[in-house]
């Protein structure tokens, strides 16, 4: 198919799946011509791939190219899937450090330790805890840290349903889909559905307490 | 205190306290002479909420003016609080119709009837789960649709203990704090501990299954 075919059967629009072509997001289609190319199913799937991730998975475009490449990295075996979703975390390169960051380091490693998840000391994900508990700290909201465990209740309830959904997952190419896009898009719906039930339960309190 | 001795303070360099000076985010100090302005203990404070939202919550140097903004202003009620939260998660005017998009409203419709969440059609946050169910529809992942009302329960046990946390806040001040910051720096850490939570339930699982 034409680009404006593919623009027509995916609904991204012709001057967005040129920039996914120049910043190397889609590969080129199969030259017809001077100003012309071809393509193909691989090429729709892709797209749809991207805009889900543009859209929901709060991923920079650089950060899309490095994840998408892993994607089909046929190398990439199902144990190390999980590895990938798990480097999708927001980061930050943090040069603070004093109080609150050593003060935050001992609640995640005291958490670790509590939930027994001791052997995810070394992830990233460890790290973006320890950024998020400083600013807390260093904001005095010391009301939210007192609930981290039961925080880390819901967590854990929302991962147990992530690895059940995978282990039904038979074929690899799904699987790396299931995880990476349910890991990124996952944290948009559990937070749209965070505030839903925000909304609500609030509504409850409210009528009831006056 | 002059600039520096807020840079220090803080541990915000002086060019990013500049960058939030010309985008709003701080309000200026008090003029001392042609290049110099004397900055209290509020900029102090705003500073380090600006950096928490900026580096941990997912927002535009736009969408954490407006959001600062409102968080300052007095005649929100602790009733309000929450809806202000609740327009900080990731949305799109999309353009996309068709199938998909019907699918998603219904599943949507369908989710918040059977969990009494009724009241909470019309809010931003259902329109996010409608684009992100859709995207899920359009690359085929079913897989992690039918598992919709076990990330409920998760998203449903979050939003509980976010409404236990507020309730203990008397302090109006602190309150928009509470769960303005703790809605969206939540968000990120609620992320960071599903992965680590991933992790470790995926060593135990295949450590048992091979």
């Amino acid at each position: 198919m034409r680009m404006a075919d593919l623009s027509a059967g995916t609904g991204v629009p012709v001057p967005t799946i040129k920039y996914y072509l120049r910043e190397g997001l889609l590969s080129p289609g199969r030259p017809l011509g001077r100003n012309q190319a071809e393509y193909g199913s691989a090429h729709v799937k892709r797209l749809k791939l991207v805009r889900a991730l543009a859209d929901y998975g709060g991923l920079s475009i650089s950060a899309i190219r490095e994840l998408v490449d892993h994607m089909e990295d046929p190398g990439t075996a199902k144990t190390e899937l999980l590895s990938v979703a798990q480097k999708t975390v927001t980061t930050h390169d943090d040069e603070r450090s004093g109080e609150h960051v050593r003060q935050a380091e001992r609640l995640v490693a005291d958490l670790l330790a509590r939930r027994g998840w001791d052997d995810t000391a070394g992830h990233q994900a460890a790290r973006t805890m320890v950024g998020v508990l400083a600013s807390l700290l260093e904001l005095g909201l010391d009301d939210i840290l007192r609930a981290l465990d039961d925080y880390a209740d819901a967590a854990e309830t929302a991962a147990g349903v992530d690895l059940r959904v995978l282990g039904d997952v038979t074929d690899r190419e799904r699987a790396v889909e299931v995880v990476v896009i349910g890991t990124l898009l996952g944290d948009t719906l559990l937070a749209a559905m965070r505030r839903l039930a925000q909304a609500h339960l609030s509504v409850e309190t409210y009528r009831t307490t006056g």
